[in-house]
């Protein structure tokens, strides 16, 4: 299981990206994968291949109507089936013993 | 005011890296900026100096002890004075009309 | 076209990683797509699925040793279907007027 | 020593980016820092105070014009004062035991 943290943006909309990055969010939450949603970035779960396609997905989208597109990725593998959507920050706030701003 | 995300991990201490990441949210905690952590990393929120001296005071606590220190940052600007840990979320969910998953 | 560049690493595998690096360069290599290699990664130029495919290759190569893998992948895209291995420097030279270190 | 690999682009200048990039370069160029410029960024090689104060100052010419600034940044630091600009590369070609392309 890997998590995928992704962001991508059109160069050649101007300033303001929240529709484009609406358009993402509504074919990565339709697609049914695990999901979070950050200020700076979307939190995919899954195999591989399965949060890769949702990735191709939104690009498919987003070059359909731009002509320039920046996309960032961080993935972390790690071996086991397990979901770390959750048990990554707990694991960090048992470590301190208190409570962190999720 | 900018938002900042980032994710520091040692290479030489093993799979296990949660010791070294709780040190880095007690740092950012503890300093008082505007922050909330997220599966893949912990999003700062401040003007660039103030963001930029956290992350330092992180690296400064983990190369202490550690031979080699990987370091990602992402970093989004936006002129104006207004907090963006929320209302970039706000403005995605009202484009769709609906809530995601945060 | 897009241009990807990434990172592969493992973390349970101590500081030195150039043994893990070259196996990656020997599929990239080996793959036919045109890339550079530079100290902090490797840049691939083709098609969407096909700098992915060389991606994965290299990501399935790594997790059948390794117990946690991260990467780091930043994709520019822009419509049309010429190379920009070496134009993009070539057009900041211009306009600067002046050679520099690559 | 670090290496610091970073791209900082505007989002709200169109998809033709080289005049912002060029800015940035000719500080980089003229800082006296170790630098290569690749396809997809920049790698610095110092301190981390003194790239980051590299990294800063390209920040502020941009702001000074720019309403939006997407910057993405990695660092890769390791225990010891040689450079790596050169020997990471060299250390893969070596295991490999032929030339790449860089």
């Amino acid at each position: 299981m890997v998590l995928l943290e992704f962001s991508m943006s059109p160069f050649d909309k101007g300033e303001s990206l929240s529709k484009y990055v609406a358009r993402s969010l509504d074919i990565i939450d339709r697609s049914g994968i695990a999901y979070r949603l950050t200020p700076m970035g979307t939190i995919l779960e899954g195999e591989w291949g399965e949060v890769m396609k949702v990735v191709t997905d939104c690009f498919e989208a987003m070059r359909a109507d731009c002509k320039r597109v920046s996309t960032a990725i961080r993935i972390d593998y790690r071996e086991g089936t397990e979901s770390r959507l959750d048990s990554k920050i707990a694991a960090i706030e048992e470590k301190l013993g208190r409570k962190l701003r999720t």
